[in-house]
């Protein structure tokens, strides 16, 4: 039972990306699972398949094995113990656990909130292995649930589902960040949305002391109550009455104030600049702008006209915290964004700090979809 | 007294770059000094001018003033300023107090090591300021030397020469960095060699561990030093016997082991390879390979040559800190040829840290020639 595909699917693996499409398969057993890859007679891979996927291979190991699913699981106790320092340090903390391909784990996401773990699989070869992945989660987590709910999974003819695997799931638990808190919802239909992958930047945040800082694209408060540390006002923009409402009680439960505001972001950084507002920091944290290819040129559009406006609301001397999670939008086009945005508003952007994904979210140079996030501190002149 | 630029140069002060070449000068007066630029009738900037030089007019300012002279002078109080913290927190350091156009302080450069600073000066203008710039640093700095024997001084028309402007200058100090203390020189005819921008760099490779380390375009052991705390064998290469004794002598300094060897870079790292030798982690520090855009694509092979044979050195999950230091070799191009060497080597880098300059080398994003340093920590897989 193995796996076999063309030369073109052969370089990609050769070339450590890990992925190849169905269209470059040759042939393969008929039910998903874990398979080795071959081309001709080289061995190249074992990877999760699934024949019914556009993305039919999906390696996680370069090296042959006697037991894929055990060598599998094996890429996951070592994820755990990459984190495990971190969490024995911030045991109420946030945490990704498992970051998919990044990880060598792809279709696996495994999350930590303050000591519970949420699983959401997405690859077919997974669904049978669960049992196991909590059995894994054990050692690290008071309770995993399996958060199965992803429109992605009907791609794979996976049901939709969300149920605890083992434990008992609180309905909301509070985690720490820095300095601050805030809630997470486990239940069932809710989304959880702690975006853990700004975790650091928005700690990097802490650090800023002023008098007004704005933060557009809030959505649950992620960056406000941070800044709500340090500056005297904290305006903090979402065009969702509900996350807006989150943001409050997350404040609240910091004894933190914030400003809030139910607007469009275009709309509301026009009206600002007209009224002559100014700020010492400006956040803005967007969703992805460009979901593909052919969005991108929109997008950068879009980024641009808010980055041009939140510079033009910053004092001199004041900060933009300004990010991507666009894939397609690349570092170098993020830069060169920032760069025309600056030019055009004539004034000079000098760099604090450039950052990206943390360590719990980790890239692959070799499989470049695993970079997505671009988060820059830049002192506006 | 002004200087008037055409369209082209105003185009870019517009655009806050801080240069504009003599072609784009329309007039301007005979003599070098610190003028106001001018569009037609449009205030541009202030500037740093110098009708000899082809780098005619660096802007340091894009708001009017009264007096240049002051102006310009407050750009490196504020320089200094933002380094105060670092300086009262680690006064035995070493720091760059100004880092020319990043600072807006263009063609002056002012390095700290251990209580001493070190000016070098290579625009016209500044010359006559140097007892100013000294008068400045007194309340920083126990002796301030003249470090201004820079070829490029030549350009300016202006004399080569090291002489002491304040106090009593030691031939040489001890600097301290991390756990690790190394020697300057201070004296005539030497070259301090201190590499600051890579601070940062080399103290986040004191927090590894393990058994051989690999530092090749050592220097005087910059690396090699914080490595030699972690890995029970650090070999430092250079191909100059002066540098490597040097690295010896801060070895001894700091009662740690290096073993040296003198080699050009790129014949060692093919014969360790034939020799089957491993490492758990290589630092990559070499010269800037392209000094010019013409060298680009020479540097561009010779980059991945070096990192491919690193990668093919390490051991699975060993670490690869890799630098360039060329400007012309820009960060997308850094990362685009790591990702070649990884393919042509099938393994997978991982990432662990992309950093660039410290926050004593300031970027402007606004002027990219201010960028130059690219440093990747990646764990080969």
């Amino acid at each position: 039972m193995r796996v076999l595909v063309n030369e073109r699917g052969a370089e990609r693996l050769l070339a450590r990306h890990l992925w190849v499409f169905r269209r470059d398969v040759v042939s393969g057993p008929e039910a998903p699972g874990l398979f080795p890859v071959y081309w001709g007679k080289r061995f190249l891979a074992l990877a999760l398949y699934n024949p019914q996927s556009d993305l039919a291979v999906r390696a996680f190991r370069f090296r042959p094995s006697q037991d894929p699913r055990e060598a599998l699981l094996e890429n996951l106790d070592k994820a755990l113990r990459r984190r495990l320092p971190h969490l024995e340090r911030e045991p109420e903390g946030g945490f990704r656990l498992a970051h998919a391909e990044g990880d060598f784990l792809p279709g696996l996401v495994v999350d930590y909130y303050a000591g519970h773990a949420v699983v959401q699989a997405t690859a077919h070869a997974w669904e049978a292995l669960l049992p196991e992945v909590a059995e894994r989660l054990k050692p690290y987590a008071q309770s995993v649930l399996a958060k199965n709910d992803a429109k992605a999974r009907e791609l794979e003819g996976l049901p939709l589902y969300v149920k605890p695997l083992w434990g008992k799931v609180p309905p909301r638990v509070a985690v720490r960040e820095g300095q601050v808190r805030y809630l997470v919802d486990l239940g069932e239909g809710q989304k959880t949305g702690a975006f853990l992958d700004q975790r650091e930047n928005r700690l990097l945040t802490e650090g800023f002391r002023g008098e007004r800082a704005l933060d557009v694209f809030s959505y649950a408060g992620g960056f406000a109550l941070h800044l709500a540390l340090g500056f005297k006002e904290v305006l903090a923009v979402d065009s969702s009455r509900e996350a807006l409402a989150r943001a409050e009680e997350n404040a609240r439960l910091n004894g933190l104030r914030l400003k809030t505001l139910e607007a469009n972001a275009f709309d509301l950084l026009r009206s600002l600049e007209k009224a002559g507002e100014r700020f010492d920091l400006v956040v803005l944290d967007p969703p992805a702008f460009a979901k593909g290819k052919k969005d991108l040129e929109r997008a950068y559009r879009a980024y641009k006209e808010i980055n041009l406006r939140a510079i033009k609301l910053l004092k001199e001397g004041g900060i933009l915290a300004t990010a991507s999670c666009s894939h397609h939008m690349g570092e170098p086009l993020f830069y060169q964004m920032l760069l025309e945005a600056a030019q055009d508003a004539h004034r000079t952007l000098r760099v604090v700090e450039k950052r990206g994904q943390p360590f719990d979210h980790p890239v692959l140079l070799n499989h470049p979809e695993t970079h997505y996030l671009k988060f820059a501190l830049l002192e506006v002149l």
